[in-house]
């Protein structure tokens, strides 16, 4: 998949640190949003731009900032300033497919990890970014849209215990969410593949071909886009003594890395059944070809011999006598006949009928 | 397979421990089962509905609860409460198909594992969770029918040890009864591996096509049952702190990983057996299709000269000094015969008769 | 290889520990055999029966009491109780077909390992149990009949350094013939497939798939009984506190482990070959079928034209010029000639004959 | 890949640290380059020959010597007595397609690996050797020209914080260079993969099996060279009580670390890509064939029974009476049409059409 | 490679430590070689037996004996009782074919490993004993003729270091020199893998499948030689604390472990390659058979409706107006011209031609 790649490729020569962003333009405008709560207040704003006051410490409770576009280099290098971020927190930030990772910093959770989403039977990928402070989490999305939405409603609506936790909790909150949505992408590839197994094997059409590989590269994409996450997690829960997550929140990312090994396990088990596929396709080939051939033995068997008795008999010499016999014609004709229904039976026996 | 899939589907978007039964409603009502036992005394009961005095503290030995069906989410909330187990904790075991793990609490293990039976040529898992605390033993089932029946016996009958010892040796008994069911899973997969391989070799018909994928996928599903149960057994022996389990009974558990270890050897071994397979399949199609081939090759480059004679002597040429020849005909069959013959020779020789 | 689970499965649903002999039974009667030597004394005794003296520990030196054949629970529960040995350990060596494995007890090292014979072209397995204690070695066999009788000599002819030494080095002793013994099967087993590798790419016929298929199996089934016996000396090897085995016969259980692991290589090697073999059988039908179509099509291509300018002239038009020309016939002989010259050195440039 | 052995070979024989170079003679004089900068001065000369006052301690920031073209012993000796190095890092420079590796000693790090440059078709690799001391970067490579131009530039242009900064920073930022220099070459393979996938899908043409193995051999050797990075940058980082890469230094290794991650990601993805190129391209071939064979099945199966059809009635018996029927010869053209049609049904019904 | 085996086998039976030479004798007498060196002086002697003051230890520097020819056990045993080696060292030297490994006592080191040489399209290979204490290196070889004569000119005419240092810098120089000669064997090895592969792909001749699973043995045969090499190399890097190898001389080893992994390499990518060339093999046959198929398709499917107008014309009907056409025999010529181009032109356009 060389569109990874291209976007790399547009930033080589610059400096290291260098904020520049080399994805795809997704959105017009920067989309910011703003949700404040506490057990008792919340606070959602969708401001046109980001002023101080929206990066001002929350006196109290949990404040969320999620940035959706990320061509307007200026917004990010402001929210850097605001919270210190590393140049090369930054230049991932912008850098978008990356590959998933975690960094801890005394200070900041730098994760990020692509989100997926099934689109006109190619698997779309946005590149999500999210930063864990004591009091802050900080999201940022190539576009708007996403997998949050149930969570902007549980706490609007205080729903669960989400407003009662610190940002810890909605950081794990979000990851978990993220993970959750790979499960929908992965059914709808598995009942692709399922719905492809049964009908290659009716019926192996060489379109299909197009269909598996196609099927082949997305499981790929997929699986190198979601075996990092796995690590990711990983390295959060080994990483146990930084402050920025509670015990209890450690227990709930526990439960995400059980998700994404589960997720990791039926990958694998997706890209046994793409292969498989093939495997099913080409012996479907194989056996229609068989069948092929054997008509084409049946007739050519059968007939091959009966045109030349008759052959014999179109010949032309003066001295043929069974040209002149009363019952010749007749005769031939049960000959042949008989030989014919001689290599049914054989044909028969050797189980080629 | 995409079946487990849907189930997790479903709760999607639901807060992290929300507590919704994600699987396929297996029962009509929620079967309860206590058994409580000391070396001296049993008491068995199947009530209608799940009464405080089922969930007191036993005065002295060991308190078994079945739980059959998982769809009354009412009854788990009050296990859950009585027990002070952790929100994921009930939430695993209402939402099925987990992968196979095991949870090391100060206060109580949980195991969640699957139980495989074959059925009509499919191997149906239902999802088992075990929980061990220092007096209690409680098992969920998805539906009533398991492979515990001797072990119930042995209770009973005092047939053992099994009346003698703790909880974690009941624990350790459920689970050793679960793993050894594997092997009865595995005899029929094998059964079905063997007696393919000896009827494919003979005969490879296309029918068989499809029941090799179908064993690739169950041996597929098997598999990834499986391999985390290796796991689940190594961490609870590895965990030897824990003060739920006694060392006697460690010693047992050593047993019970011994097998699963086997258990894993046989499914791994199997998995190359129906990979075998396949290649058996297609290497008898292409035999026949070598054998379809020679036959028609035979025929044909018999025949295809001698009609070719026949068809020059079926000329219409006037002067052709032959047809005019006393032995004209009888030399056209005899040079035929002879042709026919060498040809059959020179076949014989290549060995392709 | 579902014999192995057969056995298995009549066990289950027995409480563990419960002594009931799994495998086929291999003898009449049990054989019981007692050696006991110090460096000046050796006493070779075959018993009828178990008797309370054999049982009695040694003066002095080393005590070793050979069992062959396992169907009498009685005579493993009599041992199992003299020498105090956990239930699992008598269920180990009843319950035959087992992962070869180590136990390291305080009091005794119990090894389990399977005994390789080829026998008409199978392998045969029987499973050996040896148990080390500080006087002792017991050792335990499905039949009689095995690797020992070198040894044995050795003892009663008081050759080598094996009477100075304790039951450790008779233990190792042991250990080195099983392992010994795996080579010349793995000769057979060398030798058939370098056979079949000459016989195979000079003629492929379809009688030798099965051959290879028989080879593959066994070569699996010697893997699965091989590999687990590395993890066994190895296990011996690290457990070096204890006071059962002295560190000069810890230097000779290096010795055997670098046999194992040579064998090991050589396992894999013969699978690598075994897969190898089916290459060369499948690449040596192609040639074939590629022969044979080379051979359909030469004839084929030659003479489908020459029939059809014999059949041109075979119509019975009333207005054929050529039929009347004095020498029609033997032109169109000539120019038939030409055309299968022509068509002859065509199939010579492209090197298809 | 014998091109790397050749090299290798002519110095066999010779005493460990003899100084020989073992590569191609790629240049025809070695070109000197030194720059020396602090934060406020930057000083850069090529030299034509090496002075003394070239290897003179920089009195202030950093020096950094670039020598291309590694034939000439004479100046590598020197650099080797001036900065002590061990003989074996000397002979590592001379010796060119060594395995990338970093050698860590007390006073200086040396590091070896690959430039990858893709050139008509083929990877052109590139040694290059990086010395990093307390003041000094020193750099050796095969040949002038390189990807460094833009860090060139950033020094003298005093562009980002390079000039602030220690040697370490110079060492990381041609590091990241390399690294990112092979983002370029495998973008360009990714690309032909990609024309490839189409292109064969579309026609097999057996001349795209050259391209398709040219390719694979191409991306086993980018593996090669690019693997054993992403060890040296590990070791790079494990290291982390060398006093000569500052943690600000250490934190940007990370960030090559993640590249170099994501590089053997993407190399493994194309392999994958490759190896199921000539999947495409096989199964495109047998499709082909396939249908090649299902046009010459349906005309003969039509043909041949009608033509035999022909040869009964251009039989020359005295006797058949359909000869002199009024409507025989139209009766047989509706004979042969109607089992024409059948035919032509019933492959259509088999879908062959 | 039953070959390594039967040595193996002659010995079974025996008591472990047994001393009994188990390889093919390769050398009619043992020939004995002693080179000793101090800084200053060097004595080398080739005395026609083994002499007690040929195992005298020197007053300074260095003493090399060396043995070609294993079967006089008599001179291996006196070399034992000397240097107090352990009899399984004997053994091993004795048994060749040994898995190369190295064995780390407090007075001694001893290495094993194969050297390898290409003869005759083999490889042989002869197995070396290295044996280093504080002042002697011992080395045992099957037969006469070796890698080391560079070593011995080195030490002759005190060229290097290699007079200056002492005995463990001897037995990095064999080992390195043994290392060193692997790359010849590949060298070798890659260049007829190479020259097949274009070759194949040229023409793809059933003569070359031998050759290729030649080349397949060999690259397995080297490659469980040099696996187990890098094994030996590492722990002698590993045990840093044997007073036996000097840490200059360790930094050596290290030199000589980069130079295995990279044969490791090599090996694995030839492997690859190998199996690649069976691949280059179908493919080229597969597109043999497609080009000759296409050929018989194009013949018969032109001729063949041809032939069949031509038999219709050739019916004995008394009714066939066409026959007394006057341009009867011309217009069937044009028809079936028409017929030809036609199918012509339609196979062109499906690219067939």
């Amino acid at each position: 998949m060389a569109r990874q790649m291209k976007k790399q490729v547009r930033k080589l020569g610059l400096p290291p640190g260098a904020l520049v962003h080399t994805g795809q333009r997704k959105v017009e405008h920067v989309h910011i949003e703003s949700i404040r709560y506490t057990d008792s207040v919340c606070d959602a704003l969708r401001p046109p731009s980001l002023t101080p006051d929206l990066l001002a410490d929350p006196a109290a409770g949990v404040a969320w900032l999620n940035i959706d576009g990320l061509h307007d280099v200026g917004v990010i290098e402001t929210i850097g300033q605001r919270f210190d971020l590393h140049p090369l927190v930054l230049e991932d930030i912008l850098h978008t497919d990356q590959r998933a990772k975690v960094e801890l910093d005394d200070r900041y959770i730098y994760a990020v990890l692509q989100m997926l989403r099934p689109e006109n039977d190619y698997i779309q990928s946005e590149q999500i970014s999210l930063i864990l402070t004591d009091r802050w989490v900080l999201t940022f999305q190539e576009a708007p849209g996403d997998v949050f939405d149930p969570i902007r409603d549980r706490i609007r609506q205080n729903k669960g215990r989400i407003r009662k936790l610190g940002p810890d909790y909605l950081f794990y909150t979000l990851l978990d969410a993220l993970v959750d949505s790979y499960f929908l992408t992965l059914e709808k590839i598995g009942d692709r593949i399922e719905a492809l197994q049964e009908e290659v094997a009716r019926n192996p059409d060489p379109d299909f071909l197009n269909l598996i590989h196609h099927l082949k590269r997305e499981t790929l994409f997929i699986r190198r886009a979601i075996w990092p996450v796995r690590e990711l997690v990983n390295n959060l829960l080994r990483e146990d003594d930084s402050p920025l997550i509670t015990p209890a929140t450690r227990t709930f990312l526990k439960d995400v890395y059980d998700h994404i090994v589960q997720i990791v396990d039926i990958v694998e088990t997706y890209r046994e059944m793409t292969a498989g596929l093939l495997d099913i396709y080409l012996t479907g080939i194989s056996n229609r070809m068989n069948a092929v051939m054997k008509v084409l033995t049946i007739i050519a068997t059968i007939f091959i011999p009966l045109t030349f008795i008759a052959g014999v008999y179109g010949m032309n010499f003066q001295h043929m006598p069974e040209l002149s016999w009363r019952w010749g014609y007749p005769a031939v004709w049960i000959v042949m006949g008989v030989a014919a229904i001689i290599m049914l039976i054989l044909f028969k026996r050797k189980r080629w009928l």
